[in-house]
């Protein structure tokens, strides 16, 4: 602060009191508004079909870009597009959306956030579908899209039980195979990959035998059909949700945030298990999505994570459904 | 319905009785979900320095769009440009966003949407504001951008009492004089101007000594600064929210639904009174706002109806921001 104004001097309380003793305010018989400070919860309805679709936000993070972030490209040339991006000087905003398909019959969760105690604005999902009308004990299905913590760890309480405790939980076979097999656990080497393997026991370590394990082409609930898209994790998935004629693609972490990965198709986030198949995939999906006019929905798009993939330069830009305050 | 399927078939209530016939579901202890229909509250809420900026928005019409929408250019170039905008075929999604802006000292409404009984999907102004902790009452002034039914109709409840009882009512002069003018509104000819004297008789008529006329350049709530937008309206003004050195552009109507009229800020929206000043304005304030990177907020934008304006081809394109779900 290099300026000290009246404005500065008279903060909160002070600034309403003399607000009060103004002539101006004689009249008035009520006080000034405090703030609020609260957001809206982050939940979008939309109907798909037969099936209701609910995108139910776990947070976001808004941080300083990690070093080597996008492994191909240099830090300059990350930050300068976050920022071209309108992203904060020099950070990232990444957010979190898991969905709820409710297909008359099933109630699906795709992906379950962060879970409690990892950050203050993240693992806000049981809060969101509160405020969505949705019952945790009501989810009859939850689906990984892979077996990474921001899309697991919400499958358990602080204390350990079950958040869904009457669904039944399916992830991909092939991630499966790689992040419980112990041998894979001890050979880690970086950060990244130590800590993942640690999520998944803390996760999967007392339900090995109660957790179904799926496979691409096959659907994972009625409606729901996993599709290949591997790269990211061995297993990555992302999800075909069809009712009647409408679809739209859960693409996961096909691409991470759209400002980044999505505008530049070739950039390699740091997360990647295999990046040039990610990268692969990446094409071979939102060229599949672009063509077709498809309603895609990412778990780190902008919430409401809803949109629709158009090629534009050598990529894709990201265009947001426009939302429809009425259901 | 050119096939007929188990599925359609079953629909419903039977649907779900048969789920729970089927072995697999003999375990399953609740019944299927049913669908919520409701929507989230659509409200959004920021921090703009020491305001506290909550867009409220009224709803949104989508609708089939009518002849002669843009006044210069075909209705096929206008259907073909919302199609590719992602629109549904042949219509219009346009929303309607007023905002509320927290000053500290005063609670001030911008634009106040349609107010009660002229749609099932606007007018949702009181509802979305209750869900965002905002008490109508608690409102100390209400500024209209200009005066056209979307923005001054929810003055009045349906009883034509006050919706907001304790705000000091302002409206641009210019727009008061041309609106509130008897002769202009005998000589009205097209049924949009008329419609438009009718519903400004309807709400101002018995407020004449109790509103006030304020004027560009003046401030017309702290931190809150009327600019010359005219085109749209004889008065039709932007408002500038400034708080330290952040600032947000309450546009008004400078640009009608950004996918026709930011794209291609020549197009001339039949709602405009002097269609060559209202593209005049549009241009300037946005190649304002885009050089500046000033963060817009658009009546017609879509919900939250916040974000950049960025020069694209022969116009610009509106980058929203990216939703925070926290505050």
């Amino acid at each position: 602060m290099t300026q000290l104004t009246r404005r500065h001097l008279l903060g909160g309380a002070a600034a309403a009191a003399a607000t009060v003793l103004t002539p101006f305010s004689i009249t008035k018989s009520h006080a000034a508004a405090p703030p609020i400070g609260k957001q809206a919860p982050s939940f979008y309805r939309t109907k798909l079909g037969d099936f209701e679709v609910t995108v139910v936000n776990d947070g976001a993070r808004v941080a300083p870009i990690p070093n080597g972030f996008v492994r191909n490209v240099s830090q300059d040339q990350v930050i300068a597009t976050a920022e071209a991006a309108f992203m904060p000087k020099g950070q990232l905003v990444a957010p979190f959306n898991p969905v709820v398909v409710n297909t008359g019959s099933k109630l699906v969760l795709l992906d379950t956030g962060f879970g409690p105690g990892v950050g203050p604005t993240v693992g806000l999902l049981q809060g969101t579908m509160k405020a969505a009308g949705i019952d945790p004990k009501a989810i009859d299905i939850v689906v990984c899209s892979h077996m990474h913590g921001d899309h697991i760890l919400g499958i358990k309480n602080a204390d350990g039980s079950l958040a869904f405790p009457n669904a039944e939980i399916k992830v991909p076979a092939l991630d499966w195979a790689f992040w419980m097999n112990d041998d894979n656990a001890a050979k880690a080497q970086d950060g990244f990959t130590k800590g993942q393997m640690g999520f998944n026991r803390k996760i999967f370590g007392d339900l090995k035998d109660k957790v179904t394990r799926y496979e691409w082409g096959k659907e994972v609930a009625p409606g729901i059909t996993a599709i290949d898209a591997k790269g990211h994790t061995p297993g990555h998935s992302a999800l075909v949700i069809q009712s009647g004629s409408s679809r739209v693609l859960f693409q996961g972490d096909v691409t991470n945030v759209p400002d980044l990965f999505l505008r530049n198709p070739d950039w390699q986030v740091m997360f990647d298990h295999n990046p040039d198949e990610a990268v692969a995939t990446r094409k071979r999906i939102h060229d599949m999505a672009a063509t077709e006019k498809l309603l895609v929905s990412g778990f780190h798009f902008p919430f409401p994570s809803l949109g629709y993939s158009e090629k534009s330069g050598n990529g894709y830009r990201l265009v947001p459904v426009a939302w429809n305050p009425t259901i």
